[in-house]
């Protein structure tokens, strides 16, 4: 049978039609279901979207200045002076991570400059002198999972997976899961610069507080999943430029046209929808489940809904 | 700053060089240290190794048909019959399953009659008859986690990431993780047919003892993950033919020249380089490490060592 037109493809083997259509999704294991009508949908915050734009596609990451307020305000600086425009993803291993940004040849310049570690934080206890209390906010903390693999505690902060040592005080910081994005560094805690990676693969937990955890992809994980992978067995480095995936641009929503940007709203974790959702995906009570799962969850296993209403964007 | 021509793209920003790709390597987060040389490299056996073919290149399956033997029988009677062959993967959700395999107008056929769940097996104990002890050969187990989040234990069997809910007998299956190959069904457990899906994404360890788990990936998951994903919030049904990824073909190894075969080898789960990594893997004690992580180990992020000798296929 051969297979070297489009029309040739189409017609092989059978045609498709509606009937079809609905028994495949019968046979469909399921993914979720969610009162997607419960949900509340948040704008992203321009000032704190970057849109990573690759050969394949544009790639969307929340930033997290709650977390990493200097490695945040670091990265935006690199983003402004164009530094990662025409650098490549150079160490690519499937299953693991994405890492691009290698700053090696600018030593000596602002961007090389070390970075202060921002692994976790305390998390924050209402001040016990009243003025100070004032200005405090709470944190929100939408439980997942106690005595999780990794850690006591795992939820949602703000649409970001998460995990503590504690439900009262202690640290909370922001966990490794597919999407998530973290600065490379050397043995050093504060040697990280410029090098960045996106978790590609099974969540890597073992690094949760051992690298600063800065941001997320909220669209584009698929455009992600298309970088070109180095070979595993040589720790993922591509050595021939010819074989990498490219950065073509990296920009901030907010240094770009409303027309420019991509409209994307992202599930709030805080809302009612998302914690039927949690309460669904925990019980698993449809008629599917032969045999009922452990009523867990892994936060890194959790999607947090994205969608996008308008696109000016090619993608 | 252009970027148009592919004598650009090398030259915006810093050319490479020898010091750079070493520092690069520098300010790599570890993946794994293991002994290589302990490894013991096993190759693929021919009867129950599939080549997975798409327009992105060649995916390589395992069977197991000690965990599945009737659906690894039922699986290779399709591929001979050339079942599969342009067919697509009509339904792929980015983080969970690319499922492909639709067979909804060719039901009263042999190929959709429904197939009996093998959801997990008996332990094999040794049988007490002494002739029937003749026969019997012990089921490998390299431990990997007790206490995991899903199951009471977490282990590889024979390169396949597997659980069990007693140590000494009970129930043990496959587990799902990236890469797992299993067949999509209906409510009935004794409704898969003909769709299978791969996972690629975070471990969706709810769906284990749910559905047939009867191979994964070994090799060419970087090609996996070039699946066209559809709409997850539209249950990653894509309905546009040409938006879809087509299935060239599937075929067996053993019905190749061996010419025609992928030449690669496996890590053997019991060797000692295996069970050293393992343990290196828990322990975290490189100086990397500055926060030493809690000793555990997700079965699922243990990458099980693939290596590609010769290639004789195009990819």
């Amino acid at each position: 049978m051969p297979w070297d037109t489009g029309d040739t493809m189409l017609n092989t083997h059978k045609p498709t039609g509606l009937r079809r259509l609905l028994f495949a999704v019968a046979m469909t294991i399921p993914l979720a279901c969610f009162a997607q009508d419960d949900l509340v949908w948040n704008p992203l915050d321009a000032d704190n979207a970057v849109y990573l734009e690759l050969q394949e596609g544009t790639v969307v990451i929340q930033l997290n200045p709650v977390f990493a307020p200097k490695t945040v305000l670091h990265f935006k600086q690199l983003i402004a002076d164009q530094f990662y425009m025409g650098t490549s993803f150079y160490r690519v291993i499937d299953g693991f991570v994405a890492q691009a940004g290698d700053g090696s040849d600018i030593d000596g310049s602002e961007a090389a400059a070390p970075l202060k570690a921002e692994f976790e934080i305390d998390w924050p206890l209402k001040p016990a002198d009243e003025e100070k209390a004032k200005d405090w906010t709470p944190m929100s903390w939408t439980p997942v999972q106690s005595s999780d693999l990794f850690a006591a505690y795992t939820g949602f902060i703000d649409g970001f997976p998460a995990a503590r040592d504690d439900d009262k005080a202690g640290k909370v910081w922001l966990t490794h899961c597919p999407g998530t994005v973290a600065m490379a560094r050397n043995d050093d805690p504060d040697s990280g610069a410029t090098d960045f990676y996106i978790v590609i693969g099974q969540a890597p937990r073992y690094l949760d507080r051992n690298l600063t955890v800065f941001g997320r992809v909220v669209w584009g994980m698929d455009v992600v999943q298309r970088i070109k992978r180095g070979p595993a067995l040589k720790n993922g480095i591509i050595e021939a430029d010819l074989e990498r995936t490219w950065i073509k641009q990296v920009r901030l929503a907010s240094a770009l046209d409303q027309a420019q940007r991509l409209d994307i709203y992202v599930a709030d974790t805080n809302s009612p929808g998302f914690l039927q959702m949690l309460k669904d995906r925990r019980e698993r009570s449809q008629k599917f489940f032969h045999y009922r799962p452990p009523e867990v969850l892994d936060v890194c296993q959790v999607p947090v809904p994205a969608r996008l209403e308008k696109s000016y964007l090619p993608r």
